[in-house]
């Protein structure tokens, strides 16, 4: 009964490998692919858990041999696998399985790797999500054909039986002379899935009697939902993430307040599942506040959920749960003071500080037009040898240069020139006697300004390199 | 406690009409609302399917009466209306409930009608959805927000109880002095609802003790999901389908084909769903093979699942359950056979056939030279007073003009002339004896042609109104 087969977008040429346990599902897949003319391989994995497992490998060595199809095993240490990566004992040995069937494939030259999932278990996966409370992701169950990076950047994973209830993969057993081995441990209530499988399902189908049938088409509906979902939002990802790290997403902010407020909703919660895979308390609420918050500049910031939080900066709107993992490069910053004297120091970030003095002379005019913000001409005569970098001081005033001498709170002069207030505290100010005589990159003060009488300039120039 | 409303965008100055039971949870919304300085009315609809119906009612305007709030109430024949519109009863109550709602709101100028559903009620919705295999549609439960445009198309149904547990409602009453009735049928076992409530819901709790709240944020990521689809979906509707009647859709081919596949998909399965609500095996296989036949105009079809098919014509695709439904007015059609004379005849669709005799002359170079479809010029003295109109039979053959009196099938004819099918059996056919002398606006025949040796022709000319 080939035609059963669901997935069939298969080459006539190259192998397949099918993962071969020895129960009736996977002895029905590997014989209705060798029926339909496909060169198979029949790869066994030896969990070595069960005192069968021995016995499990030998016989389907045994079928494999029976029907002219080449037959490859491995077995591992499941429980050292699990022990050692922090897994569960059914995690380590789907790692262990996959990893070896892929391997197989890559030895092989296959075209894919085929397992023997079916409806049920399709049924079981979708079950289990629910109870789970997955969103779509999960609820769409497992999908035809699949490609799982971590084992195989192109070789599929292919599920041809997805369409096929588990039953038939017994009678196609039966009436093709396939005896399969029965799992005794599927039968224990102590695992989750068989407790959906032999108590949950039959309950539920009380409610509906239609129920497994139901639900496999509902995923099936889902699926086309979420291959469009995840097509979309990829899309608009593309085009307004200019930066996805570890600590923080940077979307340009114009590219995503011209998306919809659902599309801009979808991309926050994308963002704030990356930075916090248990991000739960994002709601629709929080994300209508957030989706609001991205479409104007400005200076303040938006609580998201879960410590997470938006913040517009340079034309980019920041999420993030802290402001400390955000990029600093762009900025001048410093860690401790320390004293100027003439010489070349090297900022961090790439930034480097020149400092040195020169006499007056045709040097005196250009100093006096200066307005070039990373350089700074000073009265030497008023400043020589005292001269401090350091971070500001709570309450700290300046005299901007052309104020005439008014003298402003520094935390206003930041919010003016825009410097977001993550980086205000560890900005670079030059003192003298801890007067702020320059704040560095962009503002000198008004006392210190070159004038007719000065004598002597010291030149202070930072550049980024 | 207002804050724990987790609707709130209402303005200050319209009423907002608050259904109420007399239960904890629709008592607790109006205090709340009432509390939070917002102008309620409290409109009681009774049901008179419980022998309390009235003890309910006089509860409900006594509080209201308490609290000082606008009071109103109706009733209705319920079970007579389940009757007359074979609607459950259930059905029936809720219809003509949200149609006493809504003409309050009317009435009253209100700016919303607001529904005392909780958390706990979101959960069973959508429990109920998924044990019928619903999508995304169902999965995602009810809204915060919604408009309800049988009820009216633009006072909005709101939830503002949507993120309260009922535990909460009932602690809000107790503490706010608010006496609840209890409807006794909320226990009874015999409704789906209250099933899933007492049953299903604890039996899913031993699975996942989260569950409620799991299922609950579930629903609410999904809502995000499921309004950016609906957002995408709808651009991509308007924008390729020409026409959407009850009969079929026709998409715009081009445009159709521009998308990608899986927005082709969900394109093609809404169309589905809109003209076959029971489209259940319309699955991804069904889809896939629907998207691909898509993309390259030709003559064939393809069957979708539940006797939908697809179909190219003239730049579009059509989805349909029965082509018969599929618009005829571009097409010369006849549904009877009648004799031609010199006159004017409605061929029906807005076509009419003008025939009249000319004698020689200048006119016979012309008739000689004629390349357009639309209009015949035949050899008077070969057919006069014979001509007829009829449909095509069985086996017909034609000599087309230009093949030098090659004779082909009449159905291979129209075939190279890209005839849909469905419009060729009703194609209107000038015949002399039966032999046909013009396809009507597509060819002459060869023997019927103007030669040097015409006298007198005819003219039949067919043209659109």
């Amino acid at each position: 009964v080939p035609q059963n087969l669901t997935f069939s977008g298969f080459s006539a040429s190259l192998p397949i490998i099918v993962g071969v346990s020895g129960g009736a599902d996977s002895l029905c897949l590997l014989g209705m692919l060798h029926e339909a003319g496909y060169s198979v391989i029949a790869a066994h994995f030896n969990h070595k858990l069960r005192k069968e497992s021995d016995m499990d490998e030998n016989h389907v060595r045994i079928i494999s041999a029976q029907m002219g199809v080449l037959f490859v095993s491995a077995c591992a240490d499941v429980k050292a696998h699990a022990l050692e990566n922090g897994l569960s004992i059914e995690e380590a040995a789907r790692h262990l399985r996959y990893g070896f069937l892929f391997a197989t494939a890559h030895k092989y030259n296959a075209q894919a790797v085929a397992v023997a999932h079916t409806a049920d278990d399709q049924v079981e996966t979708v079950l289990m999500h629910f109870v789970r409370g997955s969103g779509l992701a999960g609820l769409k169950g497992m999908q035809l054909r699949t490609i799982l990076p971590p084992f195989d950047p192109e070789v599929p994973l292919v599920r041809p039986l997805l369409g096929l209830w588990r039953p038939d993969t017994e009678s196609y057993c039966n009436e093709n002379g396939l005896s399969f081995v029965v799992d005794a441990s599927n039968a224990d209530q102590a695992y989750f899935r068989n407790r959906l499988r032999h108590s949950l399902i039959p309950e539920l189908e009380g409610y509906n009697p239609q129920f497994k049938q139901a639900l496999f088409r509902g995923a099936q509906a889902l699926q086309g939902d979420f291959d469009l979902l995840a097509e979309v939002v990829d899309t608009a990802w593309k085009k307004s993430v200019a930066e996805a790290v570890t600590d923080f997403v940077a979307f340009r902010q114009a590219e995503l307040a011209a998306f919809s407020p659902a599309m801009r909703r979808n991309l926050i919660r994308r963002g704030a599942f990356m930075l916090c895979q248990n991000a739960r308390d994002v709601d629709f609420a929080a994300l209508t506040r957030a989706s609001a918050f991205v479409e104007i500049p400005g200076t303040g910031q938006v609580d998201l959920a879960d410590g997470l939080f938006l913040y517009h900066e340079n034309g980019l709107v920041y999420l993030t749960l802290d402001e400390a993992g955000l990029p600093l490069d762009a900025y001048l910053q410093i860690q401790s003071e320390f004293a100027l004297e003439n010489d070349k120091f090297d900022l961090g970030n790439n930034w480097i500080l020149y400092v040195d003095e020169v006499d007056g002379g045709d040097l005196l005019e250009q100093a006096k037009h200066n307005d070039d913000p990373f350089t700074a001409w000073m009265d030497a005569d008023l400043m020589a040898g005292r001269l401090r970098v350091r971070m500001m001081y709570a309450g700290d005033r300046f005299q901007p240069l052309g104020m005439d001498g008014k003298s402003v709170k520094l935390q206003d002069f930041f919010v003016n020139a825009k410097i977001p207030r993550r980086v205000r505290k560890n900005w670079p100010l030059v003192v003298v006697n801890d007067e702020i005589a320059w704040v560095m990159g962009l503002r000198l003060a008004h006392l210190y300004r070159v004038t007719g009488q000065t004598k002597r300039v010291i030149r202070l120039q930072v550049t980024k390199k």
